[in-house]
């Protein structure tokens, strides 16, 4: 039995309200023992209990938090959009295809560019903190391409979701509504294997309601979980689609109506709020109050992908909803580990109590306020996940 | 004679329009000679000049830009106020003391405490590619911790600003002349030795036109070139002062009137712009695109101090500027490099023009337009300074 002791933490955050003090379960002088790749005990470190021989690790007085749950991304592709960025945010028109230059660009990639890009992008996030991450394909839309898509992400992350329905291919511009029948047909039956979940971009020049809907019922009858990218744009029916049909979470959830409100805060579907993507697009952010006020379930993802955010940073998103969505630096830190993972329906992940997953971060730093209060900086000092130093 | 080649760079942006194309002077497919600590020579990859052994890097087709000019920082001082930053951004009352605290807590600490923090704010700045950083005192604030406070900062940077008007401390409040006379006399005699530069927070609650007048003045006679905090939390006469006396820079610049705009662009002060500050008190960001078109030169830098911007890390800022302040991507990166530069008179860094030293950053990116598409990821691989890596 492997055996691990983080001794003299200066600040744990379990998010366990048993173990700890408030929403963060939060213990200063705090130890966690590790064993087998699980949460053995966490606790003061005056009360760490005897146990077999134990490696060692001194965190020096500073903070650790459980790893962050990214349940929003976007991660196989290829090529970027660096062009369309610089033109977009230097106030140039730009005639490229968006999306589709992604499309194009990931069709004809081998499987091995694509697989490197993943797993950069996966290595990436984790050096960042996040031990957990949702990998969406999306940018295929051929039956081959989905289903290839989903099984390279499938190599790196056990969340993988179908997005057969992330835009109308160029070949069916003329006929979307077969589009929406491959998706929940044959490109449906390729893709099953693959994937845990089934999301849908419900939105004006994407899918409408009625879309939606079929696709998301046809996915739940394979045993897919919905998950749906609702409001991102301007109001619509995603929201309302999502709690209808169970779904996991509501993603962007950028313009509401009372009713979506009321829907997200009665129901079972967590909202994912996405700031990289109006940062990315110079597009208002998310009410986050609203929704916290409401009572809604809310989780901060990075939405990673190279048209609308390509950032796989959660320090950086938990500081933009400090600053701009009016969350506090408590229900950020959260909304990106708890939160997280109850978007992506798990329980042994985004928490340290006992039983959990021994996937935490430790931070240069004293306090996990710093996340938000030191912007930018980069304070992940090392990450564990399943036990297992990166 | 130490020679190092920097080859096969895929985009390399030198600021230098004779050496490559437009405002930032680019080459794609590049490469870099330095020796003895400058550049010895910049240009296409196919030209490299014959040359002595050289040590060899292989850029691997990613971008090289100058290192970032962060000419306004304040880096010595105490404690830190993450209780004060959590409230604040928690909507909760903070009845402690702001900069004061600071204050107190940076008179009671010993040398090496202080110095400890500026080389570790020093070494986080160098890490994420600053490799020339103003440093100011103004948490001392007797004759003896300002002087104090300047020794140590001259310990790491040649830049070395004399910030004795900060605030007026505690021990002045009901006679704040007498803390000007001072800050212009005894005090200002004891910080000459070790400063560059004498700077006034001219602010409503801090000091008024005359004051500021009055202690840059004094400064001036004895050799200090003046800067100026102007325009922070509202308008008020510090731009005006700044042009008349002939400062390197005016910083922050928020509150602007027209006249202000004009006099900063048709004079020889920089307009130092800084984001972080904005970002951290969730207050309006500067209007640089207005500075721009006026032809004002613009500088960009992070403004790392303990109660207002906690950060030291430019590409941060960056992404900040292109997303909030409107600027182009090309604009942000050079106010970060030749615009620091310029604000600091400094004509041996912000470029990589032959003769410039060879302070430089390797991004882990093909170009410098993903520190603005790429917000929150640190993409600096590696730092040089003086051709020295990090």
């Amino acid at each position: 039995m492997s055996s691990l002791l983080i001794d003299n933490i200066g600040s744990l955050v379990t998010n366990a309200p048993d173990v700890g003090q408030g929403a963060l379960g939060l213990l200063e002088d705090a130890a966690l023992v590790i064993e087998d790749g699980l949460v053995a005990w966490a606790g003061p470190r005056a009360l760490v209990p005897e146990g077999a021989a134990r490696e060692r690790f001194d965190a020096g007085g500073r903070a650790v938090i459980p790893g962050f749950v990214d349940s929003h991304a976007h991660l196989v592709f290829a090529g970027d959009r660096t062009s369309e960025f610089e033109a977009r945010m230097s106030g140039r028109a730009y005639t490229a295809g968006g999306i589709r230059t992604t499309v194009a660009a990931t069709r004809t990639a081998t499987d091995d560019e694509l697989r490197a890009g993943v797993r950069r992008l996966v290595g990436e996030a984790l050096r960042s903190g996040t031990t957990t991450i949702e990998c969406k394909s999306g940018y295929g839309l051929t039956v081959e391409d989905e289903a290839r898509s989903l099984r390279l992400a499938a190599e790196q992350t056990a969340e993988v979701t179908y997005l057969g329905a992330h835009v109308v291919p160029p070949e069916y511009a003329g006929d979307p509504d077969a589009y929406v029948d491959l998706v929940r047909g044959a490109m449906l039956d390729a893709c099953v294997p693959h994937a845990r979940w089934i999301d849908v971009f419900c939105e004006r020049g994407a899918f409408d309601g009625d879309q939606t809907r079929a696709i998301l019922t046809a996915g739940k009858e394979r045993g897919l979980v919905p998950r749906v990218h609702a409001g991102q744009l301007g109001p619509g029916p995603g929201v309302r689609i999502a709690v209808e049909l169970g779904a996991a979470s509501a993603d962007h959830v950028t313009h509401l109506s009372d009713a979506d409100v009321e829907a997200l805060a009665s129901g079972g579907t967590v909202a994912t709020l996405l700031p990289g993507a109006e940062f990315s697009t110079r597009s208002p952010y998310p009410d986050a109050r609203r929704l916290l006020d409401a009572g809604a379930t809310v989780a901060l993802a990075a939405d990673c992908n190279p048209g609308s955010s390509y950032t796989t940073n959660i320090p950086f998103c938990i500081a933009l909803a400090v600053r701009d969505m009016n969350m506090t630096p408590v229900e950020a830190l959260r909304a990106a580990t708890m939160g997280g993972a109850q978007a992506l329906r798990r329980t042994d992940v985004g928490h340290l109590a006992p039983g959990a997953r021994a996937d935490f971060v430790l931070l240069d730093a004293p306090s996990h306020v710093h996340l938000a209060y030191r912007p930018g900086v980069p304070l992940v000092a090392r990450v564990w996940k399943d036990g297992v130093p990166g």
